[in-house]
């Protein structure tokens, strides 16, 4: 097994503990450690109130504790057990209720007994307890002493944003979220593998610059919007929605609206020459935040790889997308894959050659001087190839795919002939 | 039964008994009984000898009786029991003839020994009857007395136009003709339904202005064109050919010679929806007056929506070609879709949200505001959809593929979101 | 079989004796022979040491005799049997070598064993022999004698051009080489088939300049290109590479690197219509002429038809590729393909109706004055739709395409429609 994986698996089991939402200390303490890996992430705090576009940033909701005692005086729903036990933004209660009032503000899941559903108001107050359908149906008649100890207060939007200066000020974008409690694929597996991206970015010459955020999914993604639109309009020409890239089960791939991007043709080039069995779903069946990065008038080029789509596994959404769920594997799969994509964009150029008609390549010794009917070398004709593409016109993502090879194999090649001044940049 | 169907069909039966032909009382007749259903049309008359492009406005014909006596003094064809009986613009003849002198002026099916067939002679003066194949080989041989009490005078040519004004001078266009004697399908089905068309496009308001002509085929779309070119090429946005509309059998589809204009995108898109068997035909199969109108240097974007082609049943241009053929039913089918077609037109509007981002659904009562797996309702996917897609490039027709539904399954969204003011008109 | 055939093939027997290479007085003896076809023929040598681009011209390489005697004084390999026995542009060479160290220099095909390969080393100097594999087993041990009288001078390279000009400046342009030794299919076919067809052209009234090309392949068409390049892209509006044209066993299709100029457009077009079994090949699978005429910033449009094509038959580069291997049939099936290119080349005109709507046919006794329900005549309804698509904007072979025959089908309605002024050239 691959070490990167073990260790963005490693810090998934970090970040396991923390209640998220929307707001909240759970999302700065999930900044915080990701910023021991990266140290120079801006954490940024978004007051209450504030407009984004047709939304305004909603109170910040913190919680202490929660449960709910039965007639018994058993504490049988406890917020220690699970973070998922209460609705989130639930507002606070302490009040003693029959079993039929009760049930009013409980949820779970009929067909999946033995999960605890996830279920958020952040827009409407209110409160809730989730529990498994199982436990539910156990309930005996009587009164229920109910307690959420939360609190809905002025404060902020949290969020963390990392640039990566490259040589251009062109950009490639990278967004994840970090608003749901305790699940493990759609959650975690999206900053960790981020995280462990933005470090091997770091670590590599670079031509882009990188812009990488860690945001509440869609307030976070339109409120980030709403403050960075022009700059970011101006430089992005790429970029990835990071979500859901932790299972063994699948690799998926997502177009941006406009379909044809830089990022939709890089993700399919990459997907299909490593995994050609890759699920490729619709932009119909969007759900995260390119609906924000896409919408019309902001139109991104941001697409999405995944390995199972969320909504396309039964954990997804309740405690059952654990960290059982997720495997170190699975998590470095979806790494190298997007690694793979980030390599490709930063090598998409476009090159000419630097003479008219095929340059004499024997005397560069780069083929034979015997003319025999024995087959010229492979990686020969993918040189020739290469030449004849290198029009001035042609991305090495064009020439890649008139050739039906994976671009990386064609790496070495452009290297020697630029050395050989043969070919040059555009 | 659909009550149109029964009114246009009951129409047909009004207009069967009439001798029309591209000039003459005939044309005069139907159009007067069309205006008691259109009081606002407009019936033109263009003199003879008039030039219309490459063509001349023909001599008047008229025709009162026609009948060729046997040998043993029995009226064996006569024009009062069918006006397929004579060649139309047969001139006037009053002789005594052999069977083989009559043989040379006689038209007759043998592959359809039952059927008179439809013979035409406009631009050569001559003379003929019609008659079964069956009836011919009874004939014998003797002296024959024919007479055709016809004339052919200077006069002219004969068209009803009916202008609807709607709030735009763009204008759709709809043609179809009255030249043909008594035949149903080719013929009758074509007025009747556009009169109905026409009084339904008159009860609604409406966008766009509706130019509608009543003319002999050919000859008259030419005279039209020539005197209207400027106009049409000016104003007209998209419309139809309306002929052989009115058998059980078939939908079927012709393009216009463009292949891709909005005339032709919404017939396929009514016809998908509505009728997914429909039979789609190549501009290469045109026979009625999209040839003038698509013609190089007109190129006017008019296609043609029919139930079973011209020429594709057996009873076309004969006297099999009657009421029996026709239905109310079969009527009011393509009268739906014409009419579903014109609404689509009306409608194809493009817009464009009013916001950057998503707008928020729920604090306008459009979405629920518990977060939980539950999904979505279809319809709220589909304004979601809408939104997204509404980007002041795509027209509504556009979106509806994207979606694969119905344009008209999105018209109540459309309406919702403009009083929402989550999309404008552009 | 056709006659022109059966002269293309006795050109063949007359060049196949000459020992030819990339410069020398083989191509000039084949130049010399095809001059007495080709008057106009113009030679033109080319220095030594001329900068063509990235290649410089090599010396002029010449050849007397070649022969290897073995351990018991038999002559084993003589050139004058075969002069594929010398590798091209073998060094002069008169020694005794022991067997081990002549096997350095012998070359030949284990798994063609009958067959003696065509080798060359043109641009670094050494010398060898060439022969069967199964001679080559039965060598013995001992001292060999062998010798080369070959000579290595500052010379000249050598080809013929001939320009029968046309009514236009704008040109088609023809390439084929003289430069291999005997062999028939990839090297005579193509100098003899082309050679016919510029008899043919000279004898055509033609519109446009003709610029044929004889050459050393590679070097000459780099050279040609060096020496004619802006005259060449500013002319040429199509062309092809005439090489592989003499076998019985398939005809071929190579796209230019473009894909769709009209050398392709036109090459599909006939082949489809006339040997719709056709082998289409990619532009990867390029290896002649078209390498040069198609590089980036040459991009000359230029496509090849071939029959069966290099490096895809056994006999490929070997002294199989014979006489037997070529055929009068075969020579005259590529001749005939390549004329109809070229007629439908000169004849892809861009045409427009004189009159709006259709003109008026039976005045001109183009179609029949009685309307009936007979069935029009085939070719009515082809001259229908020649004047429906001949709008200004669709040449003749997008209408020929769009009716889906021959473009030579439509040669004579063409005629008689500018004859009765009912379209006219753009």
């Amino acid at each position: 097994m691959k070490k990167v994986g073990i260790c963005i698996y490693k810090l998934c089991e970090d970040l396991w503990p923390i209640t998220r939402s929307i707001t909240g200390k759970g999302v700065r303490e999930t900044l915080n450690i990701i910023k021991r890996h990266l140290p120079n992430l801006d954490v940024h705090e978004v007051p209450t109130d504030t407009t984004c576009f047709d939304w305004v940033i909603p109170k910040e909701w913190n919680i202490n504790d929660a449960y709910v005692i039965d007639p018994n005086g058993n504490k049988i729903v406890d917020f220690k057990d699970s973070n998922l036990h209460v609705v989130s933004y639930s507002v606070p209660i302490n009040q003693t209720l029959s079993l039929n009032e009760l049930q009013n503000n409980l949820h779970s899941l009929p067909k999946q007994p033995d999960a605890i559903p996830y279920v958020t108001s952040y827009y409407q107050e209110r409160w809730g307890f989730c529990l498994t359908d199982r436990q539910r149906k156990t309930l005996l008649e009587g009164d229920y002493q109910v307690c959420i100890d939360s609190e809905l207060t002025d404060g902020s939007l949290t969020y963390g944003e990392l640039i990566i200066h490259g040589r251009s000020k062109k950009e490639v974008f990278l967004s994840t979220y970090v608003c749901h409690p305790s699940m493990a694929n759609n959650e975690l597996s999206g900053p960790t593998v981020t995280t462990y991206l933005a470090k091997w970015i770091q670590s590599q010459p670079r031509k882009y610059t990188y812009r990488i955020i860690f945001i509440p999914e869609t307030i976070g993604s339109i409120c980030y919007l709403s403050r960075n639109l022009n700059t970011m309009k101006e430089n992005i020409v790429a970029g990835y929605n990071i979500s859901c890239v932790g299972d063994d089960d699948a690799y998926s791939y997502l177009p941006s609206r406009a379909e044809n991007t830089i990022s939709d043709k890089i993700a399919l080039h990459v997907l299909k020459h490593t995994h050609p069995d890759f699920v490729r779903y619709s932009y119909l069946d969007r759900g995260s935040d390119e609906r924000q990065y896409c919408s019309p008038g902001v139109d991104l080029p941001i697409a999405s790889i995944m390995r199972t789509k969320y909504g396309k596994y039964k954990q997804y959404h309740t405690s059952l997308d654990d960290l059982n769920y997720i495997s170190a594997e699975g998590l470095n799969g979806a790494y190298e894959v997007l690694q793979q994509c980030l390599e490709c964009i930063e090598k998409n150029e476009i090159y000419r050659t630097t003479t008219l008609c095929e340059p004499k390549m024997d005397k560069r010794n780069l083929r034979p001087t015997l003319g025999a009917g024995v087959k010229l070398d492979k990686n020969f004709k993918y040189i020739m190839d290469v030449l004849v593409y290198a029009d001035g016109k042609n991305d090495l993502l064009t020439i890649a795919e008139k050739l039906n090879v994976p671009m990386w194999s064609l790496f070495n090649n452009i290297e020697m002939l630029l050395r050989e001044k043969l070919i040059k940049k555009m």
